[in-house]
């Protein structure tokens, strides 16, 4: 007999099927044994009328793997309103012992840490899975959009010579006796795919060699990047932006509502234009709003960003705000100023509930630029030779942003610590499993 | 007034439009200036009529940044059919020098290390970035194929807390003071969620120690993983596998005939049942047919491969084969053996014009097999207890395989370096740019 999904109940009422998955929960209830099974996309529950069927599964471990034949029966009562009755079980592989962890309570609260350890079969209790499928639904959508854009995706190397961007914070790594280092973004090398394919994006881990713990920081996270030419300025970008957030939510809500009521949570209405303002003006309106005097300050604090995401949720209904005009002195090097307010950049960070979720603006085009913009920063342009060739052989005012895919679940369902969106987190103290 | 793209003149005949992209050619014909227009798709010709216009591009190098103002026309003998007259240029961002080798000859064949160390540029070349656009269409449409068969997308850590499969060849990172590895494939991490999502897919790099420079080898690249749980034993997954070529070339001949005629190339035909040979009895038909004994040998020579693909190619008109049973001796220590037969395994390769392009098979899904298998191997089960706890919690029969991009792209362009088909290689010698 051909297995089915528990998802496919439905098209076979009356009909015997084969089911195939985890033995999720056994309970008897006035007397009657009820089985739920797990499978890779729902739970089903099956009655398990004979002591023979009943003696198969009772001293089973849960998520032992089990197939069961039986009838479907409409069952209003029963987890998505079918079960099986007249059920035959067969064990394809029993589990050794019971899991660490109650997967199958309504409430699934184990410490962060002994879920961490445990991620292998933590990560099957149905909350937690749906947090990693809303995550692929994400990329799912990130790219379809961007494709339908004429974007075409590229793939750029992990391993560099150089530290990018100058910084600190990356991992160095013994590459055959010389020392290489983990890319921590794609910046440079979507910017010279600029110059091949005009839109670019890119869906891959980035690492930070962050030395401390926090709650929102992890040291490989996979970042969903895109950069194209011949911008009118940042705004262009934000526009594209913009698109890619909406048919993101679009998507999730159209086709992942199970997944986020189990996590209660909405997918955020994203406005037609998302409301937008300019760094030097919000620190100006903060001032003048709470009496906090932040004018002069070169960032945002993270209150500055709560305060802003209250102003638009009040002021234009909207979940999401554009910060846009950076100073200078606080982006990186390849950064493009306002050419009519030069302290200040063409950059942007949209803001989601509050906080920072992406991070974008129009780079520098010109060759001339480049080479000053680091000597300013006292870098040596021969450390960049291989990226500045792109610069000297014709590039268009260009942009991009990039979006960190476990920050944007974090804020999305309201959860306290990035740990819990990373599938097998890397942080300070963690590199397994 | 709004920028058009090249592939669009078609739909503007008689119209005055805007294009902007990269020059590429200027040259005189019979006193007419012809100048050729590159932007991200494809490439225009304009007519430059006016003395202050071809003064205004002549003295540029090619590759500077042009926008160009003109009516769309038939012509015939324009690449494409149309040509833009009445011409405005506008100089967008002139290069400061010409490119390092000529990109607009019909024959482009700089030697293989000049042009890597000028890939920023040379990658605008038509030839060479139609090569990663059906990278990236290969990429699409192997997660589309997946997506619609239920797999889940996943991404999962580079940096692992131990060499995994307990091999050589692996990168150490200094990891904040400690140890790590650069992860040389999403083996474990895979079959971990084959428990959570069933059936699920990554496209991500990969890095091999590699310490030899061949033709075949890279450091970093792109796999294509995929697995899946509840299959009757390997036939299962080589089932799922032929489905994925079939909808790849498919896409690739569908959409991408023009990248492909330029690379002078032709999507092979899939066979609705791909032929299948069986280790042992492939080793017996070689010595049968060619005379060279290789019965009892552990694993398969490129003269063998290449043997078997001609093989296929005669008897099945077949660019495709499954050699099935790989000795358990050459297979790493999750292979499922062949319960009939135990020195042989589940596994296969998929041999693409003679030379193997995928490796999968089942693997082992009970734990006190993995602990036999590890321990069989040497190899210490608490060095993998993290992994290991997924079979101690009920794991279904399953398998999968893994594709390397641009070895598949190498073999279907019939090139003759897998250096041509990655962008920005990483080999013993290069890691820039």
């Amino acid at each position: 007999m051909e297995r089915i999904m528990t998802t496919q109940l439905a098209e076979h009422i009356g009909e015997r099927v084969l089911l195939q998955g985890w033995r999720f929960r056994l309970r008897r209830l006035g007397g009657i044994n009820f089985l739920a099974l797990r499978d890779g996309w729902g739970i089903a529950q099956a009655v398990l009328d004979e002591a023979d069927e009943v003696a198969t599964v009772a001293p089973l471990p849960d998520e032992s793997v089990l197939a069961i034949e039986g009838v479907v029966a409409i069952a209003p009562q029963a987890p998505g309103g079918f079960e099986l009755r007249e059920c035959r079980v067969h064990v394809l592989s029993p589990a050794e012992a019971p899991p660490p962890f109650e997967l199958n309570k309504r409430v699934f609260k184990p410490g962060l840490d002994v879920f961490l350890d445990h991620a292998a079969v933590g990560l099957r209790q149905p909350q937690k899975r749906a947090i990693f499928r809303l995550g692929a639904a994400i990329m799912h959508a990130y790219r379809g959009y961007l494709y339908g854009e004429g974007f075409t995706e590229i793939q750029t190397p992990k391993l560099v010579g150089t530290a990018t961007e100058g910084g600190a914070n990356v991992f160095p790594v013994d590459y055959l006796g010389r020392t290489a280092y983990l890319a921590q973004s794609p910046q440079f090398y979507k910017q010279i795919m600029v110059g091949v394919y005009e839109r670019v994006f890119e869906v891959g881990p980035v690492f930070r060699a962050e030395p401390h713990n926090t709650a929102r920081h992890i040291n490989e996270y996979v970042s969903l990047d895109a950069e194209m030419g011949f911008v009118h300025d940042h705004h262009t970008v934000m526009g594209v932006l913009s698109g890619v957030m909406r048919a993101i939510v679009g998507h999730l809500g159209a086709h992942h509502e199970q997944d986020l009521a189990l996590l209660e949570a909405a997918p955020p209405h994203v406005p037609e234009a998302i409301p937008e303002v300019y760094f030097p003006e919000a620190l100006e309106m903060i001032w003048r709003e709470t009496g906090r005097d932040v004018r002069g300050e070169p960032d945002l604090a993270p209150e500055d960003e709560r305060w802003l995401g209250e102003w638009a949720r009040e002021r234009y209904e909207s979940d999401w705000v554009f910060v846009t005009g950076y100073p200078m002195a606080k982006r990186p090097f390849y950064t493009h100023p306002n050419p009519a307010d030069p302290a200040y950049s063409n950059s942007f960070d949209l803001l989601f509930r509050g906080t920072e979720l992406v991070t974008g603006g129009q780079r520098l085009h010109r060759y001339e630029d480049y080479v000053a913009a680091l000597e300013a920063r006292r870098l040596n342009p021969e450390d960049f030779a291989g990226y500045l060739e792109a610069f000297r052989h014709g590039m268009p005012p260009h942009g991009g942003f990039a979006i960190g895919l476990e920050r944007f679940l974090m804020q999305l369902l309201g959860l306290a610590n990035i740990r819990e969106t990373t599938l097998f987190p890397r942080d300070l103290t963690r590199l397994a499993p």
